[in-house]
């Protein structure tokens, strides 16, 4: 099975193009937010420098988020984009689980995450178990302090990896030697990674009905659902 | 410190542009054999996306073999080239070492092996002692038989990576559960691991004298030194 894989979930780039669960051709890029300007040129780089046409794959793994607005749209279109098209299959994977499988140690807790601002974080709990990346607490969009009040309940090493900065003082204070932080390129998402998990995973039914995974509400649907408090959000672009 | 890191020691290529340790861009190739083909494209290309001109590059790392013979010489070639046209640093390091980055588990010896064809391997022993990876038994050219013989001196665990395929067995009768095989994605060189475990090691002194490890004599060589028992083969290239 051929795979392209991608993740533009926040500021790194990365594409890859596989074999089943051989890597054929990978990019992966930190420097621009643009990757508007980038994803498609790399991709089309990437099929042909793995000696394929367009019409070879067989799958499209995409990291649907969380993550940027605009980075977990992007990658969403374009796969869906890339899918509709050429007739294949989807499938989507959390962008933090994508980060967690940077990871290879057994016995430890991981932790993706992604920096929410004012102590904000996009995150979840993972662990390896039986070969697989498991979740243990779910993809969140929280706090601090209520994320340090939902892993007290583990006594595992938890090693942190991402947008670690504004958080490491604070959890280390919490978690004392428990915690472990990652080398900062383990920080960077491999879509090699990406596309080996999505390998065995099951494609979306319905490609159309694929959307980011925000796990917030963008500003305009905060704004919008304090006027409107008992509606679903989900009704929010019919309704404006 | 902006840094350009190259491996095409065996079949895949990676090229990675650093500003010290983070990584800016990053491409891996596992399709080509053709690394002539695609050596300088790929370094241009990558150069441009991190957004730097050549002139701003500050240091070349290469891994500058055991590898293929094809495959170090080019990467060699072109980084001495790149250097000395630049007027950069050269830092050279194992492709055994490079590869034994791909593993981060403390407690284990790492094995990386290249196949060599007929029970031969490249291979050396290494561990990750204080957060830096340190070599245990030397980069050889050796048999099966011997390589068994010289890691029997040790107890803890080795985990072999890159060509497993022809040893595993074999290694596995030998060691028992003291063998483990790391995922076959951890037998591709990363240029960015390269590039920065070559950010903190001294510069060679003349990027002239630089020259493949090879670790073995080539045909040629080894039959001119069976008709020239007492002469060095240093001295092969000249006498020839």
């Amino acid at each position: 099975m051929k795979i392209l894989a991608i993740n533009t979930s926040n500021q790194p780039l990365s594409v890859a193009v596989l074999d089943n669960d051989c890597l054929l051709a990978q990019t992966t890029l930190t420097t621009h937010r643009k990757h508007a300007e980038f994803l498609m040129l790399v991709i089309e780089d990437l099929v042909q420098k793995a000696d394929l046409k367009p019409t070879d794959l067989d799958r499209v793994v995409v990291a649907d988020g969380p993550g940027s607005y605009t980075g977990i749209r992007m990658a969403t279109t374009a796969a869906k984009t890339i899918a509709s098209t050429l007739g294949i299959e989807l499938v989507t994977v959390s962008s933090l689980l994508n980060l967690a499988l940077n990871i290879q140690e057994k016995d430890t807790l991981i932790n993706p995450i992604f920096d929410g601002r004012n102590q904000n974080m996009f995150t979840g709990l993972y662990r390896v178990k039986d070969g697989e990346m498991q979740n243990v607490i779910a993809d969140q969009h929280t706090n601090l302090t209520k994320w340090l009040e939902a892993v007290s309940h583990y006594d595992q090493q938890i090693i942190i990896l991402g947008d670690t900065d504004p958080f490491e003082a604070p959890m280390r204070e919490a978690l004392h030697s428990r915690l472990a932080v990652a080398n900062p390129y383990l920080g960077i998402p491999s879509a090699t990674l990406l596309g080996q998990y999505g390998l065995d995973k099951s494609p979306v039914s319905s490609i159309d009905a694929v959307v980011p995974r925000y796990l917030r509400l963008t500003k305009a649907e905060a704004d919008w659902k304090k006027l409107h408090p008992n509606e679903d959000t989900h009704d929010y672009v019919e309704k404006v």
